[in-house]
């Protein structure tokens, strides 16, 4: 047993998240390291699901709308997320895909702009759906699209800006941007901004509210577990809710949804930001997936995430031989989402595709990324060390 | 046993589709007249959602993606709606809500339209959500919203209108409107359409592709059974696909979905359509749910639904008081949709509460309507029967 083996062992032993890993389906011959694109199946999901299709659709049908709580399940579950994002209740709402969720909060952060404001800044390295949103948006508002790099976000923003849409890691680096910073400077620029919480909502904390972030969104089925295309969520500030002028003003977001009213009259609060009907069996599988929250603090999350991103790359750096695979992840703490990416210049496709075949789950972006997600509810330092002991013997071949 | 009663079970026993009930989740001590509100649960659900959730997801995970379909699913779930709306494949898709997929309709719609064409007619009558979203797609494309009956839409049309937005059926009266007559007026003032088949859709031929519709959208838990909330589907004409110009292009309308390319290139077909991540675990419920229709022949569904309402209307005017219950849905067959809808000029809410306490479930709409949905996959003339008889009692107690 080498000495890394060993210090894994010793390392999982002292894991007070230990635990939890016993809630989600996993097997041992398989490393996991996808969750940061879709999370393991919390144990808790199954038989809600089947409660909800049995019991509440099949026997109860229409009168769950009611009697099961389907009809709020939407601002219930918003409610459980928010905890997890530094929100107080009553500002999260759970439903429709990240990137409808992107249109609603940056055209309704245009229509709160002041006059002569009429630019849209966008993470040049985002997520691309966040990007041909913000296009759409823009073209459909008179605005106009700037890109920048996330990390000058705050220089950027000036007189003309009316939003800037930001994600708070990125999807292929793991750079963790700065939130607090960029927020303020956003701020003080007269400017408001949208978060994008996909790759950190559940991997460390975020504090929302803590730091004033006017708009935020998100996808459930990374590090929330959720399942596969769960429901997205929106943040709107309390404060701003009343002047959330939402371009998809559907029926689930009007004062009196039946009251069939042909005039539109937005609800009050998060429900706002619904649309249509929910997407119920979804979104109450979410809701069973969140159980594995309970009790768990967010900053214990982000501890045992850096030990964990630490200890990989300092295994990768012992099993892999020179030159192979460059880390892309900022070494810096402060800098690191709950990933590592490596930069692998030769054959990167292949080299993920054999990890796979030898049961270390990854996945690969263009055009030579391998990325490793850091799970820290379920994935222990073993998992770690035997990633780059298994990526060192595929490069090493 | 009276004579209306007798003529119901020989009226059941001749049923060529009284076998599909046994595919339903349903007790004999409900009668359940909701189902153009929430279809009853297709027995071939619940062991498949299992599948896909303790299987794909729990053991597969990522793989699925691939390995069990999941990214095709909403064109493949879309191809199984189309053959029930009249259309060849390759032109409907699944995902989002009726909502959003009105937003996607009405404003590439209002993008195909020519120099000086600036209005969108809705039907005044409509489901509320399609005059919201209507309304600010209206806003965002600078166009203004005409509110004209459905019935005058044909006449309405002009050199001014884009697009017309026209409901297939009333929700609240259960009106059929003529859509080969109105798809061709508008067609021939030069302007397109979008239908909202919500409540047409798996009760009655729809024939998109021969009347050569422009668009159509609509939801699947109604007649198409698909569980609460379950994803809703866009149909684009085929011709119309290459300039069909989405304002919602997320990433999984993009042609090269995984190149991550920041600029958007849209997607072929009916892809175009899509948005963000699909939605799967409700997804590939609907598509569970739709093996019910397997071998079924929609003119058969229509062929029932008829009768089925022809029979509860003389029924109605055998138990029902005078003057206590007058139907609002029209009696020629033309004109009626797959529902019964009654004015009860007193009392309607708590007449359908009670009806409710019977094991009569239909539902009520304000201010007056009484609404009874007939499902003719699973409802059979002795449901219809005694939900006259029962509604004869309360109103005539």
């Amino acid at each position: 047993m080498s000495d890394l083996t060993h210090e894994a062992l010793a390392l999982d032993a002292a894991d007070g998240l230990r635990a939890k890993r016993a809630e989600f389906v996993l097997d041992d011959d398989t490393v996991y390291l996808d969750g940061n694109s879709l999370g393991a199946l919390p144990r808790s999901v199954a038989g809600r699901l089947s409660d909800v299709v049995e019991r509440e659709w099949g026997r109860l049908r229409i009168r769950s709308w009611t009697e099961s709580g389907w009809w709020t399940a939407p601002e219930r579950v918003g409610d459980r997320i928010a905890r997890l994002v530094g929100a107080a209740p009553g500002q999260v709402v759970a439903g429709d895909s990240t990137s409808v969720n992107v249109f609603k909060a940056v055209v309704a952060a245009v229509r709160l702009a002041g006059e002569g404001r009429d630019e849209i800044l966008v993470d040049a390295a985002t997520f691309p759906t966040d990007g041909y949103i913000a296009a759409s948006a823009a073209r459909l508002t008179g605005c106009r699209v700037r890109a920048v790099d996330a990390a000058d976000t705050a220089a950027a923003a000036g007189p003309r800006t009316a939003v800037a849409l930001v994600n708070h890691v990125d999807y292929r680096t793991g750079r963790l941007h700065d939130l607090p910073g960029t927020t303020a400077a956003v701020h003080a620029a007269g400017a408001r901004v949208v978060w994008d919480l996909c790759h950190s909502a559940g991997a460390l904390p975020v504090a929302l509210d803590a730091n004033g972030v006017d708009f935020a969104v998100g996808c459930t089925y990374k590090y929330l577990n959720g399942g596969p295309g769960s429901p997205a969520y929106l943040y709107v500030r309390r404060d701003l809710q009343a002047g959330f002028d939402s371009p998809l003003p559907g029926w689930n977001s009007h004062a009196d949804p039946f009251g069939m009213s042909a005039a539109y009259e937005p609800a009050d609060g998060a429900a706002r930001g619904r649309v249509g009907t929910p997407d119920i069996l979804s979104l109450l599988a979410l809701e069973a997936a969140l159980d594995v929250w309970d009790g768990v603090d967010i900053t214990a999350v982000r501890a045992k995430s850096l030990a964990l991103t630490d200890f990989f790359l300092r295994c990768v750096a012992a099993y892999v031989p020179e030159g192979r695979a460059e880390p892309v992840t900022p070494l810096a703490h402060a800098e690191r989402g709950s990933q590592v990416s490596l930069r692998c210049a030769t054959g990167a496709e292949e080299v993920m595709a054999e990890l796979v075949r030898r049961g270390v789950v990854g996945d690969f972006r263009r055009p030579d990324v391998l990325r490793f997600g850091f799970t820290p509810l379920y994935t222990g330092f073993a998992d770690a060390e035997r990633a780059a002991r298994v990526l060192g013997e595929v490069l090493g071949a």
